[in-house]
């Protein structure tokens, strides 16, 4: 597809994710990790008003100078006279007026895509529009944590179907030799800078399960007391465990007796045959302590990736995310995409149930800190 | 006018109040002590729902059962599966929805009332109306400080235009006597608990300022360094003004060394007539103490405010919220009204430009917290 | 006594009461409220230091300039280099070093006092002993708070015996008439500024019990739910016993089922005749609360002390901690001493087992903050 | 030397360090990562009776049952009438009973080791003499915290002088090969399991100094606004530099416009030759990144570790502290040593100037924090 093709529909899935909320559902920030819908809206525009139509295309008008400073996310530079505060307390501009910039911003793309821009330049579009698919997913995943920490438990979407797991019937673990082994992004294609570059890696022989945790073999970890055994934790997941009172992956309820969790399509008995979801790095640590066994490095997940199926979840490895050999971060803003995170977070590999067609490589490396839950994440075991 | 005739009045003014609002702008709460405006429509009409129509009207259907958690502003008891989530993280019910609940409260209330309840429930019903009256204010002043902590600081209404002072010409000071006074609320027609009951106070002699205090005479305040000097203040004050760095009013701002403030208009030059506005108790005793004054005690402006017109700002004194001599309590839920608040917060007398018609009088008692600000509140000298 | 017998007595009974620690004792400070005791060592002497010696004893030599860091509690004015830090976190100056400067400090003071100061130094002179009193009140309830929360239960005198009630037999409520009584200080002697001047008040009929509620008596609130049911309790009240999980006073244990608590002479099973203690204000209001009864204001009670023994427990009033009329603040830094404080906090009246002889009248005016529990404090009840 | 040989010379080393200090010096906690020296002695000592001889030696007695809580670090298990305290906060038991319970055990130690104890309990003892060891340097660095943060600065030791770096004349960066390396301890000897196994390691070509970052150097770092220019900086290190107003390393004092540090032998200007001292990981990393490169990997410093000289300082490394191919935990308590901190800590190697003889080896993985400054880090650049 070209790039004024790919650029229309990248939009419009942005969109069409947002097609079943209430203009309410858009401006609510339940904790700091989720961002409003809205915002979410008007800070890809905004990527592309910043990064491409503003330095670019000499007869753009900007929409609004003061949108700069409310979609912005990275507040270094702020002027005098702004009042600090968080997204979810901004009920303007409403989402209406926020439709209308992506619209604005979506017919100056398009006049701009016409002019056929330098090679430059369109890497940073398609920069932008991969960013604009992170942030699909991400409000995949803040909209169900806005409806599903409302106590009426809306549904997203009634036919809702939680994915299922195609399982190697064999079943067993997949044995990996010694020796080196070639990580990061070589091919064609677009790639974060992260991913960069193909280099070696000296892996010792591992085993790794062809398939994802479920519900049912988690609720076995519950009901041995593991929620309430510091051995299987770290020390620091030990804290947030007794801190929080956790007693169960995020989502879950114990109602009467019986567990439910929340689902898009509301809140419902659990599914014990599906893929376990919505547990951070400590949970993903303890359960496998707890087994006798261990998280994969995310060098050996990329070696042994082509092996097993994956891409329902975000995959927790014991890899801290960490630059590869040679990293170097672009000048400028479009520099502080990757780099500045590369310190106190877990790597997670593979993909999602929601993450967008297209945005999913197996050299894709995303992070998290490791108390994080509302993302689609899951267990697959090594040793 | 009749019950009925009244119930309208007061429903519609609150209706009124928000017909200015956009959608997303019912919806945030930029801090604790700020209520979301879709709730305060919620949380008034389940009043009626909870305290009448259930107990009292026996055809009365529940609207839905769910919305007694969402809309009960005393938590004290919820059930197990409910989830503790903060007012202006929940987008769910919509407006929509609580428009409509308040139509069906609305409807079964007048024809709960055609069937001339008993003086008890009639007089359940004036204090629901009460009640109301005061969430009126609240929507006003927290309309306002979700639209002036907004970085584009819509306007309320273009037409706003602050009150003047009607002062009295010869502005000296109201000499009043040593004595007994009495004091509390002894009339017909309604008041809360908390003025009850008519009782003797002794009062030595002082002086009052028949005029509240000006923008340009606190602006002197703030010239003389008044914030940077702690002999001014309270040491909890002062411990407040440098932990959040406060150098004026709220909704002041200083821009390119103009002094600015946001009014229902929108952001503008300060009005060095107006009166002063948005100081908390701290702000209110150090200007007094900079001055060499203090501020009266609630007795002293209740016996002395035959003498001076008031009613555009509630006025801080020095009198802790207490309770009066024989005060009791109501039974039940009605009586957790006011009795539990009254430690550590400083009583207000008077009204605001943003009181509801007929919802002030001289025996009045408003109370909050000595670091709020975000009240219609002003400044009366006394010495 | 002469004003040179005078200091030395009250200076050696500071040190008397530190005589039973170990040099550990005096370093600690297990939360913010509790001051080390060789910091109370230090800044009684620094106190005289500063306000005496400097500024009128010509040939004085400062001990160390450096000591007014450390020993000043007043750190509005710091200088550039200086490290903020807690009280508790200073390991130096040592005991050894701070008792030679109070040493050093009490031979210019005495050879001061040869000179026959003037009638104001005189004055300042008593205020720093009545100061040094209050500091030693602070130096037992502190030292009490260090032994009973160290988890050895280290006695601090193994003979001491709680204080019994010499109770009226009648055992009957006080009948107070309505009424002006005249409340304040009026006589010779020493007072300090908050209880001038003497005024007329007001007083409606009321009831006070000529005793104070004993342990037994507390313990039927506690067996009967009274910390679980937020009926009793003011709104602030309730959310401290809920964040804290408080079941019972402070150093109250329940040991396999058995009260115990802390006391001078280690942890015992609690004496039910004992007067309660450690209990903080919204505790003795809930408590009363529950009795259908109320404390009495600090009016009632100046007005009604007469006709009680009083002097075991400082007695939480319901009186907020307010300036009497006419209540003026001496220039500098010693008026600084009382009105700063006049926010927030609630009077106790009466005096302590703890109270230095000569230290208690019937006009002194205690304040504390509501949520403390660890000074002597008692309830009387009134109706 | 024999076993009984080290454990004196190890146990009297300890006692050694703390020489110089007042008994007051022994009990304060500043911050939460100090321990205040006593509790260090207690817990050196609470080891080998918990792990030695209690379990070991039949004839042993407890010296006391109740010092099993206040000297475990690990308060995982804790029974019902413990009170929870922190360290600093506990002035018994007193320094003089501590050295008394040393004494006691350090007797009992050595009447155990002249029974020839099995090969297994020999490894444990000396895994306590190892965890001494740590301990020895803990005592180091909080010694310094706790004296460098009183405000009268007081001197651990007059003589005290900075070590210099034997610098290679030549200064310049080693230049090492791409290829397979062997990471891990391998010999004969004690090490921890953090250590285990060797493994092999695939590195690309790096250059790494051969000289430490020194105080001048660092200073073009601040003198060129390295504090204020985000880019440097990780995220999470710039919002440490914002909260924390950061603009020089630890112990550094701006004191009327010159540089001073705290160091043992008190506050002094700067030795600008001085090997760079307590700084944290974000700090290193930002100096690296201003210098256009970066820190090296753990695993880079131990392939080149043979071509430097080091041993004064800790040195920050690039990598996250994860668990070696093949790690095991020991069953126990013993297995709680290392393996449950594996996640948001940053490794760093060598050793430092208070690292105990015979406690640094080329596979030695020390590990911190990366907010944290107190211990005697450094920076070694590669790229």
């Amino acid at each position: 597809m070209d790039l004024t093709g790919c650029y229309k529909k990248v939009r419009k899935l942005t969109e069409d994710i947002c097609a079943p909320l209430h203009t309410e559902d858009y401006v609510v920030q339940p904790v700091a990790d989720v961002s409003p819908p809205k915002w979410h809206l008007g800070h890809t525009s905004w990527f592309f008003e910043t990064f491409i139509l503003k330095p670019y295309f000499m007869v753009y008008q900007e929409f609004d100078p003061q949108y700069n400073f409310v979609f912005n996310s990275y507040y270094e530079t702020v002027g005098a006279r702004v009042i600090r505060t968080d997204r979810g307390n901004l009920s303007r501009p409403t989402v209406t007026e926020i439709y209308k910039y992506r619209e604005y911003v979506d017919e100056a793309m398009e006049k701009f895509l016409c002019a056929e821009p330098s090679k430059e330049v369109r890497e940073l579009i398609i920069l932008g529009l991969n960013h604009e698919e992170q942030h699909q997913e991400l409000l995949y995943t803040d909209i169900k944590y806005i409806l599903g920490h409302n106590p009426l438990f809306p549904a997203y979407s009634k036919d809702y179907v939680s994915p299922k797991q195609e399982v190697n019937p064999a079943n067993k673990f997949i044995q990996m030799k010694e020796g080196i082994y070639e990580i990061g992004f070589a091919g064609e294609g677009f790639c974060f800078d992260n991913e960069l570059s193909l280099h070696k890696v000296y892996l010792q022989p591992f085993e790794i399960s062809p398939k994802l945790v479920t519900n049912r073999e988690y609720l076995e970890f519950i009901d041995a007391g593991g929620y309430q055994d510091f051995r299987h934790w770290h020390a620091e997941g030990w804290d947030w465990v007794r801190k929080n009172h956790v007693t169960a992956p995020l989502y879950w309820h114990n109602i009467d007796g019986g567990w439910h969790y929340y689902t898009y399509a509301g809140l419902q008995a659990i599914n014990w045959d599906d893929i376990l979801c919505h547990i951070n790095y400590f949970e993903a640590s303890a359960y496998a302590a707890w087994k006798g066994m261990r998280l994969p490095t995310e060098f050996e997940w990329e070696a042994s990736a082509g092996h097993f199926n994956w891409g329902k979840r975000w995959e927790w490895t014991e890899s801290a995310y960490l630059p590869y050999p040679g990293f170097a971060k672009a000048p400028g803003a479009i520099g502080e995409y990757n780099g500045k995170f590369m310190v106190n977070q877990q790597v997670l590999r593979g993909a999602s149930e929601v993450t967008s067609p297209g945005h999913s490589r197996v050299t894709y490396r995303n992070f998290f800190q490791t108390h994080l839950q509302w993302q689609f994440t899951g267990i697959r075991l090594a040793r």
